[in-house]
């Protein structure tokens, strides 16, 4: 375990985009978190959130190698993912660790592996779970109002899709988008899939298909309890950021709904308008990377355990191996041809 | 051709149970419509009703004999359906029936080939079509306000099960409560399924499993355009009728909800409320079902064709039977294993 | 009394206008209660009418003379309405009469002293009482569902003004349009009013102010247990028609909001939109009409009272009055300036 | 003027109770802004607030004697705000201050008066003009969105009363309470009233009345270009913290709803429910906190004017002392009795 103070948690922030510098902002008004180092192959840019913070750009090694430093939050590009883990954990560093763990089910189970040996925390960034609408949904689910759940229909939507060339190092649809809904899937239902059927369809731009990937999907999965559940979603809601699921239980259902810029309503002589939701992930789940940082620094200072590990990333990488798995065979699949 | 009055239309019930009322008293309202006989094997409630609206309570032989009869409105039991169709064919009569046309698809297909040398008119009662608010989505739709339509996510849940003895003899839950789904996607995209995918589990009560039959349902289909379709089912929804789509277009979406007796809301210390949906079909599609019969006898008057065809009959059943070869096999289905 | 069957009510329909026609065909579906008679000065509209029903169009000495008639259904102009009244009471005949019964209170009230000495039930046709939403309110606050009503808010606003030649022999739209909210208030909070103060603009049509009355209005009154209740009205709402109001209790609130023709939401890049409000009262209180109709002639069945006497037809008028004064004179009155 | 450097805003809080708390902690966020004083007469409160962002303690006369010192920030008692604002002003300092200027109108315009002498920025915190809902209400009134403003409806209801000690010094109800919604309604409308009619009752508590004040209120105010406002307020809505209002134009109507905690709907065999409003001020306008602040240092960096100047205070002071004498009166007033 690194020699740090057991009053204050010295961070270094390894990738300084724009989700990084979303997470720097927020841990740095955690008390009793300070962050000490930035990180980013672009020195420009690490220089400049380090200086918002009154912190340090160094390179990776200098991190690492400071070990008051108790925690990395690793915010770079995927496929440095896995590799930024393994030696956080071996230098006995907490990780906070943006999804995917790695496009490679393999690699992320070795990555697996290594944390579970080293003993240290390790956090992945599955916000949505920090929402506070679908946090609400889970704690009055799991408090029994709607009873036993039996069914959940889950709608995640982008406004628009990456570049084409985005696409192409994604990993595709199931392993860059869906696997935050397979995350979902598994904390609101408490159970894990037994088979899974996907199928898509790209109906918004042609490049997309000759990237080898698809841009609408509709996904079922029937979990070992026999509950069901399906996810529809799409690169392109013209009309915005659309995350809604809602949870069908044996007493009643509960839904959560998209959230508003601002609730004014507009009555003409056509129509009664409200706002279109939030425009996309960063307006969406402002709060929601707020709470999962302080979540986080939370869990490191009482000890106790984190809502994300490491482990619901590989389960959420195996439902996306398997729905990409049954997209291109055309078959139901079952999740123990995939799972370990 | 029936040789009738060319400015009043008479008309034979048969079947006087809880759908044959409904429809008496609709056609009873249609100008120049007149409901001269109700035939049903329990005496007592074909002459309850006849007397109800001043008509004859007759057996069938001297309805189809009675050339004055133009048109025959089909509500008994499902199994009686297409010989009641084929014999009013048969006769010149035109036929509004209920669904389904048969549990068995040859057999369906087999009256839709009569019906057509008939040439006459047979109407299946897809209520759903002419719901204010199916209807207006489906306006909508066809006026390009969304653009080209991508998805459907379709919510259709009865709030309790039937009898198990009526399950039994049902066809199963596909053909039995999906057939108005599956009806809907055909309608609203302007499609046709190419590959279905169906699952289900029985998570209400053991004895619908025991039965040979599932609850609870997650249906999808892909259609030739590559067009997306989810639908989930349930026979038991706590809070009772829910019946709603969304379709997402190119540019848009379209949803449509469910309707409330009253325009209630009430404020306490812990919620809001409002109204829980209509009850069940009766009430939630009330309008719909005075407006179909309407449709049925202005179409006859005027000559046009008809909105749901025993064509849309046969195809709704199709793909009842896939998705139940789908859900029993376990594996994605082709439509051309099933279809003609 | 007289002297008709006991088992069909016959009925004189006195005014074959719009709001008669509805009534005659709300009146024509009730079981025992038979449309002998319509009677216009229009003998064209009465012959249209009656031959819709199988009635018979006759002059108003003829319906009187009728002893069979039991019943008067008044849909006449206001300026006969109290004659109308009167002479059928005289006659033993039961009334039901739209409102007001009549512009000027002291003719108002010398006509419910008729009706009293008469000892026959003479119903007011405020139909907003038996809308669906404003029924459920009452009924849940009557349970105590809220506690104590303390604050009543009522939005009444019509989509567009009558002909200023209407407006003119309206008697002001306190009389001709706030009488409705104020049998509403009266009607909700169970209270009578104590002071009143109102005011007005003519902001839509100056012809309006030019007729002498105005078209916006805002009116407050207190009640003698000091509960508060503000109703705004305009004629001229671009949205459509607008009738709302809510009940603030001791333990919560009850809204009761606007019904619309159908339940689709659209999602465009710019709002997400349902539909406006009914159209106008013919419209939003279908409902209201048939039920209203219904608890007339099921109160003279069942000899029970009626909702609403032609004792409430005066109090909302004293209301009108009062309001009119105080608009006037832009000073609060107490309505025992105004009240017998 | 305070000699300071260009770009740093050096700012005394006076004031470190809640809203002292909330202002330091915007503040303390704005770039180029300092927080250098905290003033309480409570110093344990002043030295806890001030260290907490790294500011300093110090006595009032320590506060103004540094010309260092940019603006202050006035949260402190309201008997303390007229003199705290002039001793500001006098020394050349930009000034921050609290709702209400003084109770005592004379007092106000004495104050008003010196800020103007002065040349200095005097905002007082009417933060409800800068909620987002709110905020976009009247920008898309301004753009044109619903014609020209006829009618205003404000709903403004707190969640529960203060203690009757605070009631008993508060000014009464409309000084209190209303006169955020007086300047709600100045700001929206663009108008000044020429007649106000307030009533009130005490429903809530027997001890306000006791304590000569009441606990809900009705107030409509006509302006001088003839358009409506009503305004309904009690100390004690049951559901929570209800802060809406409604603008009917000549082409539309622009509601502005409550914040809900969370997106979560709920369905039961009783009722579809969703979260009552947010708990109260500091929730519902955290956000409004925030950019009013924003705006008060935007204003001073860029020489620009703030939008609730202390005349805005001046009007609202008169609306509320209007309704006042209205209220005891029992009559309508003329605002010219009030107004200077």
């Amino acid at each position: 375990m690194t020699d740090h103070s057991r009053d204050e948690i010295d961070v270094a922030v390894l990738g300084a985009g724009r989700i990084g510098r979303i997470h720097a902002a927020n841990l740095a008004r955690q008390p009793g978190v300070r962050l000490k180092y930035v990180v980013d192959v672009n020195r420009e840019a690490a220089a400049a959130l380090a200086s918002e913070h009154g912190a340090q750009a160094v390179d990776l090694d200098a991190a690492f190698a400071d070990r008051s430093i108790g925690a990395t939050v690793i915010c770079s590009s995927t496929d440095t993912h896995a590799d930024l883990i393994e030696r956080s954990v071996a230098e006995g560093k907490h990780v906070f660790c943006e999804k995917p763990v790695d496009l490679a089910l393999e690699r992320a189970r070795v990555c697996a592996q290594a944390v579970e040996r080293a003993g240290v925390i390790c956090m992945i960034g599955f916000q949505r779970r920090f929402d506070p609408t679908f946090a609400a949904v889970k704690a009055r689910l799991d408090a029994g109002e709607i009873g036993i759940p039996e069914m959940l229909v889950v709608t995640s939507r982008d406004p628009g899709a990456p570049p084409v060339d985005y696409i192409r190092r994604s990993g595709g649809i199931f392993k860059d988008m869906l696997i935050h809904d397979f995350d979902i899937f598994r904390w609101l239902l408490d159970d894990e899939a037994e088979t899974l059927h996907a199928t898509g369809s790209c109906l918004t731009d042609p490049a997309i298909a000759e990237a080898g990937d698809v841009d609408s999907t509709a996904v079922t999965i029937r979990t070992k309890r026999g509950r069901l559940c399906q996810i529809n979603t799409t690169r392109r809601a013209a009309y915005g950021y659309d995350q809604r699921f809602e949870v069908l239980g044996s007493q009643g259902m509960l839904q959560a709904g998209n959230v508003r810029p601002t609730e004014v309503a507009a009555y003409t002589a056509r129509a009664v308008s409200t706002d279109v939701p939030e425009a996309f992930f960063l307006e969406r789940y402002r709060a929601a990377y707020a709470s999962e940082i302080a979540h986080f620094f939370d869990a490191l200072t009482r000890g106790t355990p984190v809502r994300t590990t490491i482990a619901d990333g590989v389960k959420a990488l195996e439902l996306a191996h398997a729905a990409t798995l049954s997209w291109r065979e055309g078959r139901a699949v079952r999740i123990d041809e995939v799972s370990a």
